[in-house]
Formats: structure tokens, C-alpha cells, sequence
């Protein structure tokens, strides 16, 4: 792919808007951009005044998602969206989300700087409540509102700081619940040849392999466990000989031990996956002189790969048939949650490779650890992919970090996609 | 051994007084006996009416500790001494502690009525304050005092419900704390020949085998920990791969199963202890998706045999320095306590296993969990022995058991001890 004479993204406006976006909605802290509050809405509002003056067409949905296009040479065609979500966490870091917005804006900018007008429609999307962990407990709202999926039920949850419904924040944030419960949707595989979503890793791969630039393979799926026990037997810790004891906390922790054991053996086997004990504990009633009666557990199983999750369940009940037998206690695993994996789309990962490789970008293929819009996108039948910026201090904190340079290059390379998009 | 003719233990006397005391000390849900409180001293005042009506000589000496004796044939020679504590733990059961001073009772009565008069002095005594982890937190107070051991430091301890000094409370009781703090002894290696302890079996050994009586070989000692701590890093469990991971949880796991393991190892090469992680625990700040970055636990270890004590403790600093160097944690193990362990008299054991053999008492040596009065007259210097009876329900609780049958047969052999003792 030769180079194209005057083409970059507009970083200037990226930084500028970054720097805007910090000083109007820091907290004393960290950055807080409340879904459906007024703070997610102050970052919509920055965004929209700098797309206006770029002259893009500005469409908001039902939802409070925001459309802002660059009309394409071939207005039938389907369009290609840039974007992901201007909601933070609470006392959360400046780029979660925002990255992938002021990118697709950077990139639509710089297009129309260079003089080109693109093929199709380019749309960068401004996407409301991500933040699922901090604001309303279901996945992706504004996403699968703009894509016509979100459940009518998930109008009556609460959002987990005010208590009140997500149709409640809707509506005063001058938005309309009943376009959820229409299921319209504005982009659908209909209108809407590829979705592209840049964020800043979550993990710390690229920083230790001081690679800019990562290309998600996938989005994984879990198997969960919130509320799981092991029921024993309390009894005395000085007079209780080994073969009379039903100790829950040496139950669990060989459990947690040995399936630890088994993840590090799939992993050596090629497999992908976390697995992670969140909470490992005795209850309250234990103490010194006793032998645990109880102990709980939550465990957080994800992977791309079904077959991976699978692995780690059936090594689980295997395990605990073995535990039980041995140690006379008895398990409960309670529910189990979870959710479906969303494989990127092949062609598309191939497609950034190569806007890369011509830009001179290093970059490596890897899986993302978190959940992301491009999930929702995907699982709506939209090819969908996702580039990871390098990223010093972890996210989800005040001190979340992206040096600018692998911004410019991760967003050059989005633009490069975007132009050589057939 | 030939049987001596109209020898036996005054079972009625201690069937009387086990329903008096319960009676008298019932809480409304087990047995409250306060140490230094005035349901102790209901307790004494019972057991004293009655040793009165058996005429033998009473003394309490300044910590409220009452003996009672039946003269011998020569009163120059060192006594021997029978015995147990009358406080209990709140809603404790009827038998723990009471059951070692009424099968003393019952021993000199039965002498008494056969008409017998014993080669030397034997005294019956009722100790205080035995249950450490219910009132003062220090071991054997009541007993120590009498062997003139007690450190004047313990008057200043406090209750743990009333929040008053063992001194306060001593006063109040009728007692002298200048008894203590003179260091003054009733009892010693000079006027004490032998200290002879029954107890109910606080675990569940004797009852699973179907023996009556257990000759107590030991009274453990320990080493402790009440606070450590396994300090990681919390990360993002879907996004930290396990190369990058901290993961305090899985590392203390790991310490617990593979030192659970290594004392299965110990015990089938013949060691005996019990080794316990009474909490295991994340902290409150570990959560869903979440990888825990600390975890904090407490570790009882208990033997009779120091080497079994330290090897636990070796094993336990190789694998810590193994899982730090694997796991990218760190280990603080906080302030380490313990106790001596308090090996019980040979003579005494096989003095007493003569006797059940002499009377047909089955019967088998075992190591006390707990610790009891008798470790206090052992590290005096005085020969200490220990008598379990098989118990059904455990101790410290209201469904605290025992057969008056198994009872009446360990007393027996107290008795036929007491009368070939020479």
C-alpha cells in the first residue's frame, strides 16, 4: 500500500479535546462521567461542538446515542462506524471510552482535511453507559439501544448510585424509554458494513512488550460464580484429629489451589482463559481454636473460547467429587452466570494488519480481558473489531494513562482502515 | 492387683451434685459459670457443703482456690492432689471442668466409706478460672496462683465481658490479690507428691473407637499466629494475564493445601499434632472482577513434640519463599505465640493404666488437644496425669455429654490409683 500524500488524523483536535474533556469533568480526584447524568452529558456536549464545526451531520437516538457522519461518495452503500462510549467510572481515568470517540473523530477530520471524501458514509458514534459495573447492571444499554437490542426490561433496573431507573435517567436526560421498547434501531447489519471500536488495554501486555498497538482477536465469554460455598463443620482446632475434621477452608483451598494448577496446564496446552477466585474466604464465625465450618467463594472464568470455559467447569465438578469424598464437606455453587464470547471479525483484523504494516506500526494480535460495545455490535451480525492503545497504569483509576504518540499512531491506522475500506 | 473388698466411688454424691450445679448455674440455654463471678463461687459453694458434710478439711487459699482433704495415715508425706476447675465458658455444658472435682469428691467419699484411710494426705481441689478464652486472657490463672506461678502482671488483665481487672474481680470475690503478688504457694514440688486431672474428652476419639477412658499422654504446645498476611496486587481479573498477576488468594491457597498435605506427610510417619488455618480470608475490599491483592489468615499449630511444632514451621518458610519467588507475593507472618507443651508424668500413666487393667476398664493413651490445669502443675514440677472420659458432644457447648457409666468407671480407677499410690 503506497502512502497517501497529506493524510493524517487530526491529533490536535484529539488533545485538545482530551484536555477539555479532563478539565470539565474532573472530580477532585478522577474523572466521573455518570451515565445518563450530567456529566456523561457535559462530554457528549464537548464532543458534538467540535463535530459541528468540522460540519459533520449530527443525529442523536432515542437513547442519547450520538451519530456524527462525514457523508461518503456513495451514500447507499453501508456505512463504516468509528466509536465506543463517553460514560467513565466513577473517579475513573480520562481516556476509557473517550479514546475511541476523539480517534474516530481525529480520523473523519483528518480525511476531510486531506481533501478526500470517502467512499461510503463514516460515522463516529458517541455511545451512552458502558459502564455497566458502575452505573446500571446490564451490558451495554446505549449500544444495544442504538442497535435495536436492548431488552424492555432493562428500562426498570436501577442505576446502583442514585437507585433510580434507567427509564428515569432516560427521560430526564431528555431521552425516550419508548424508543427502547420499540426496538428501533438505528444501525443494524443492514446499514452497516463494519464497526471499529480503539481503546486503551485494560491489562498490561503492550506496555511489557513495548508494542504500541494491539488488534483484538475476540471479546470473551464467562462462566461465573457469585454466591458459591463449602459447607464442613465447625469444631475444636486443638482436640479435632485430622480424620474427624470437615475443614471448608482446606476444601476450598485445595480447590482453588489445584484448578489454578489446571488453568497453567491449559494455558501450556495453547489454551486462552483467566481464572480467578475473587473472594476466597472463611465466614464470620470463624476464629481462633476453631476449624472452619463455612467458607464462600466468587470465581470469574472468561474466554474466547467455549471449550476453555468448558475445560475449567468440568475439571471444577471433577475436583469437587474428589474434595468431597476425601474431606466430608459439601460444595454449592449456587447460580452460575455468564456470557457469550464475541470473536472479532476476520477480515477486518487482517484489514488493520495491514493498514499497520504500512504505516510502519508494530502491533500484535491479542485477546481483550473485558467487555466492550464492540461485544453488542458484533452479536448484532455487524463485522466488528477493536484496537487496544498500550496504556501505563492500568484503567478504571485516576491514574489511567496513554502516551499520545501510540494514540496517534493507533488513530493514523484507523484512518489508513478506513481509506482503504472497499 | 486383687480387688479390694467394699471399695468403690460414691457415684450418688456425684450424680447429686452434677443435677445441683446444673440446676443452680443453668443460664436459660447452657451452663454459666463466670470465673471470679458469683456463679463460680455458686458452684464452690455447693461443692463445699458437701465436702463439709463429708468432714474433710477445707482451705481456700487466696485466690479462691478451695481444697479440701481427707487426712492420711502420715501426714508428713507430700499429698496427692485431685482435681479440675468449676468455672465454664457462657452457655457452656455441665461436665467441662466440674466432672474432674466431683470424681475427686466421689474417690474420698468411697475411701471414706470403706472404711479406708489413705497412706497420705489426698485433697481435692476445685481450681478458678480455667477458661482463658471465655474470661481473662491468660493460662490457668487459678491454678497458677495456687502454685504460687501466677505474674503479678495478670492482676492488671481484664474480663473480656465485664471489662474489670482479675484484681477488681478477685477483690470483690472475698480474695486476696496480695496472695498473688507475694507469690505465695499452697501447693509444690515440696508438699505435692502427684496432681491427678479427669476431663471429659473435648474431642471426638474415645466415642468413634468405643473406649471409656483415655490416659492422657501430653497437654500440647503450640505456635500461633493471629495475624498474618499475604500482601499482592489487585488487578483487573479479566484483563491481567497470569504471568502479570499478584494474586494473593491463590498464594495463600497454596500455603494452605500444601502445608494441609505435608501434615498428613508428618502424621503417617508417626508424628502427632493438628495444624489449622482458623481463618482464611480476602479482605473486604475483594469483590467481582477483582483478582484479591490480599488475603489475611490464622494459623494454630499443636503438639506434644516441639520438633513436630518446628518442623511444620520449617516446611512453612520453604514453601513461602517458593510461592513468593513464583507468585510475585509477600508473606507477613506478624508476631508468632505459643505455649510449652506439657508431657504428662510416665509413672502416673502407667500407674493408671495398671489400675483400669486391675479393675477392667478399657482404656487408651492419647494426647489432649486442649490445655488443661494439669499443664500448670506439670511445668510446677509436680508428676501430672490426665483422665479423659469419652464424651458425646464435644465441650464448650450445651449439648456437652458424657455416660454416668463412663464416668463411674474412670473414677473407679482414679480411686483404685489413689489407694495402691505409694
Amino acid at each position: 500500500m503506497p502512502p497517501i500524500p497529506n493524510l493524517a488524523p487530526d491529533i490536535d483536535l484529539a488533545t485538545r479535546l482530551f484536555a477539555t474533556l479532563r478539565e470539565k469533568t474532573f472530580d477532585g480526584v478522577g474523572i466521573t462521567r455518570d451515565a445518563y447524568g450530567p456529566r456523561e452529558q457535559l462530554a457528549h456536549d464537548i464532543v458534538r461542538a467540535e463535530a459541528e464545526v468540522l460540519g459533520l451531520e449530527i443525529q442523536v437516538d432515542g437513547a442519547g446515542n450520538m451519530l456524527m457522519t462525514l457523508p461518503g461518495a456513495d451514500r447507499t452503500l453501508k456505512r463504516i462506524v468509528l466509536g465506543s462510549h463517553l460514560d467513565s467510572v466513577p473517579q475513573g481515568g480520562n481516556y476509557d471510552g473517550a479514546a475511541g470517540v476523539l480517534a474516530g473523530l481525529a480520523t473523519v477530520a483528518g480525511i476531510k482535511q486531506a481533501g478526500l471524501v470517502p467512499a461510503r458514509d463514516v460515522t463516529v458514534i458517541a455511545i451512552r453507559a458502558e459502564e455497566a459495573g458502575a452505573w446500571f447492571p446490564v451490558s451495554y444499554p446505549g449500544s444495544n439501544a442504538a442497535l435495536g437490542r436492548l431488552p424492555e426490561s432493562a428500562l426498570a433496573l436501577r442505576r446502583l448510585d442514585t437507585g433510580r431507573t434507567l427509564e428515569d435517567h432516560m427521560r430526564e436526560s431528555g431521552f425516550s424509554p419508548d424508543y427502547v421498547r420499540a426496538g428501533t434501531a438505528v444501525l443494524g447489519p443492514e446499514n452497516t458494513a463494519a464497526y471499529l471500536e480503539l481503546h486503551i488495554e485494560q491489562g498490561p501486555l503492550l506496555e511489557a512488550e513495548q508494542i504500541p498497538l494491539g488488534i483484538v482477536t475476540g471479546i470473551p465469554g464467562s462462566r461465573r460464580l457469585r454466591a458459591a460455598r463449602v459447607l464442613g463443620e465447625y469444631n475444636h482446632s486443638g482436640t479435632t484429629p485430622r480424620r474427624f475434621r470437615a475443614d471448608a477452608a482446606i476444601a476450598l483451598a485445595e480447590l482453588a489451589y489445584r484448578l489454578d494448577e489446571f488453568w497453567a496446564d491449559l494455558e501450556s496446552q495453547g489454551h486462552t482463559l483467566v481464572v480467578t477466585f475473587c473472594v476466597l474466604a472463611t465466614t464470620e464465625e470463624a476464629g481462633f481454636t476453631k476449624i472452619p465450618g463455612e467458607a464462600r467463594f466468587q470465581l470469574d472464568v472468561r474466554s474466547i473460547n467455549r471449550a476453555s470455559l468448558d475445560a475449567v467447569y468440568d475439571e471444577m465438578a471433577r475436583l469437587i467429587a474428589s474434595i468431597e469424598a476425601r474431606r466430608n464437606v459439601r460444595f454449592e455453587l449456587g447460580v452460575e452466570t455468564g456470557s457469550q464470547a464475541a470473536p472479532m471479525d476476520p477480515l477486518l483484523q487482517s484489514g488493520l494488519a495491514a493498514a499497520a504494516q504500512a504505516l510502519g506500526v508494530p502491533q500484535r494480535a491479542l485477546q481483550s480481558g473485558a467487555g466492550h460495545d464492540a461485544a453488542a455490535f458484533a452479536q448484532a451480525g455487524i463485522p466488528s473489531a477493536m484496537m487496544f492503545v498500550r496504556n501505563q497504569n492500568g484503567s478504571h483509576n485516576p491514574h489511567e494513562e496513554m502516551r499520545m504518540e501510540d494514540f496517534a499512531a493507533a488513530t493514523s491506522v484507523m484512518q489508513r482502515w478506513v481509506v482503504d475500506f472497499t
